[in-house]
């Protein structure tokens, strides 16, 4: 788990796994369904992708994937969508197409759930690429689609600054208390540092033309960050290792020395980065929201915590401090629950839709 | 493990894993590294294969690959033997290559620790690709070589027939005894649909002009299969299992159901399912012999035998029975080893390598 720097959903499918604590995620996956499909009628060239062919093979990856069923559904998604082009574009080579899936996330996902849930009768041939989409996964040119959702706020690694206790930027005692100017500085720098990686890898991957969609919460511009629902999710947490801290559960210097390689970026932010980069039109950065099907309640929003977390707390700060944390958790969500209903109102989903020039 | 009829080595990374006991299979893989090279310096055509063009992406599966190391071997192989024929034919896009690895098993195999023990510098992507290669893995035209290698044995089922109690052919109370000749027909025939399956699965996913390596212990034509290592083991095991239900402790309705799906071929028997299925040219088929680098002891045959069966053996025993049969089987492997080295010396090697047309 965290012990690479990696960051991965709780395996596995027990009570607090990732397969069973994802529907918070699915609903944007839900709501990616239209855009994905609206966006292929508009901007998928078959032609200009080779798909013109008699003998089409399609290829598409889905980065930070975690376990099923979230990343099913979206290949399911995708290849619906090109399947409709093809029959919009009255293509012949429909009956033919075969697509290919490649499912990616850490070296540390539990990659032998993910393959033992593939849905029986699917249309896909499934593989599974394990590694960090920060760097290199594929082949040059070997892609025609990549979907990533819910996880491009996650950082290679906690910014070095923010955990060197001689640093003026020492993130001393929060998690991650972006209303310290220069520790939200340094996580931005990071994540500014990480997307080129991610750019540039997938402008190799990806054969010209081919289409990369990115669908997740981002922080909208001009609300402060601690409004958001990431920011109220770091002070609750925050001040729930601060009291458990005091009641002498946790050391104080376990919880100095604990932060999430996270940032969330602001629209603004994420352009700036694409225009930079420069190996990708920006074709579609839609505003979206998913309404959630099943209403937010304490219990379920800890149990989504947790499906993210367990791994990162048990490997931080052990597993019997990880069961508290995790239980004194539950009594603040339960007192704060407006609070965090407010950074869920406040969240703004974005579905980016980038073609590599 | 074997409760879909899937036959896998015995995952993670402890005492009877494969990882930590499989130098038997080793062997086999190192002595496939220079017939590979040699087989590679003859018989690929760079051009034929369209690898004379600058975006040179070579696919390799391994297929039945189990968990690291002995896979990550072959797949270095193959790339160094490719790399030299590129080398050789002074081919200027050698410096541009690059390699995509598909490492195939079962949706049981443990992808978790093969992903996690991948080298750290390897010159290949590397893809895990769940499934049973009796069936199609792989899109059409996908793959440009395929190797298996001591897997081709494994068989989809244990023929229907034997474990029919009504059945004529019911092998009651043997593990798997030729001697019986209806017996070893059934196996026989399911060999056959299986490889037909095998064949028609690759022709499909492997480029016109691409090769696939096949390595493996097979029966010599002409001597019994119960003076082949296979056949011993079955004898060994199967004296086994008898003396565990006399002395009451396993069931004889439990051994009497006990099936191993594996089926030992001759070389003419394979020669001739070949030519049947005529999707391939048979450009090699060669006998090789691999030294044993670490003489056999009867410690290290019974943990290479438990590494390949362990799961096999708690699914159909229960854990607290496979313990005892691991048990009493060591002492048999001690009473019968001078039986079992003969069965090492009677195995034949082949190397075959076949190319689609």
């Amino acid at each position: 788990m965290a012990s690479s720097g990696a960051f991965t959903m709780t395996g596995g499918d027990a009570a607090y796994s990732y397969t069973k604590n994802s529907t918070i995620q699915r609903d944007i996956v839900d709501a990616g369904k239209e855009l994905i499909k609206e966006a292929l009628s508009e901007k998928f060239d078959l032609k200009s992708l080779g798909f013109d062919t008699p003998s089409t093979v399609v290829k598409i990856a889905d980065l930070g994937c975690s376990v099923g069923p979230n990343t099913f559904f979206v290949m399911q998604n995708i290849i619906e969508a090109i399947e409709l082009k093809f029959h919009q574009a009255k293509n012949q080579n429909y009956s033919a197409l075969e697509f290919q899936a490649f499912f990616n996330d850490h070296y540390e996902n539990d990659f032998n759930i993910l393959f033992k849930t593939l849905p029986p009768s699917r249309k896909f041939f499934a593989a599974g690429v394990p590694g960090s989409f920060h760097g290199r996964l594929f082949p040059k040119s070997s892609l025609h689609f990549a979907h990533i959702s819910n996880a491009l706020h996650f950082l290679s690694k906690v910014p070095k600054e923010v955990v060197d206790g001689n640093s003026p930027v020492w993130n001393k005692g929060n998690v991650l208390n972006s209303s310290v100017k220069e520790v939200a500085e340094a996580y931005s720098t990071q994540f500014k540092v990480d997307m080129e990686c991610f750019l540039n890898a997938r402008a190799e991957e990806l054969v010209p033309g081919g289409l990369m969609f990115i669908l997740g919460g981002v922080v909208p511009d001009g609300i402060s960050a601690s409004e958001t629902m990431g920011g109220v999710y770091f002070d609750v947490m925050g001040s729930c290792l601060k009291d458990l801290v005091k009641n002498g559960v946790l050391e104080e210097e376990k919880v100095n020395s604990f932060n999430v390689p996270v940032h969330g970026a602001t629209p603004k932010e994420l352009e700036a980065i694409f225009r930079t980069n420069g190996k990708f039109s920006i074709e579609k950065m839609e505003k979206f929201t998913q309404p959630m099907k099943t209403p937010l309640s304490p219990e379920g929003y800890v149990l989504a915590v947790r499906a993210g977390s367990d791994g990162l707390m048990r490997n931080h700060f052990g597993d019997e401090s990880a069961e508290q944390i995790f239980k004194h958790f539950t009594t603040k969500v339960e007192e704060n629950f407006d609070k965090i209903l407010g950074g869920v109102r406040n969240n703004l989903n974005l579905f980016i839709l980038l073609k590599r020039i």
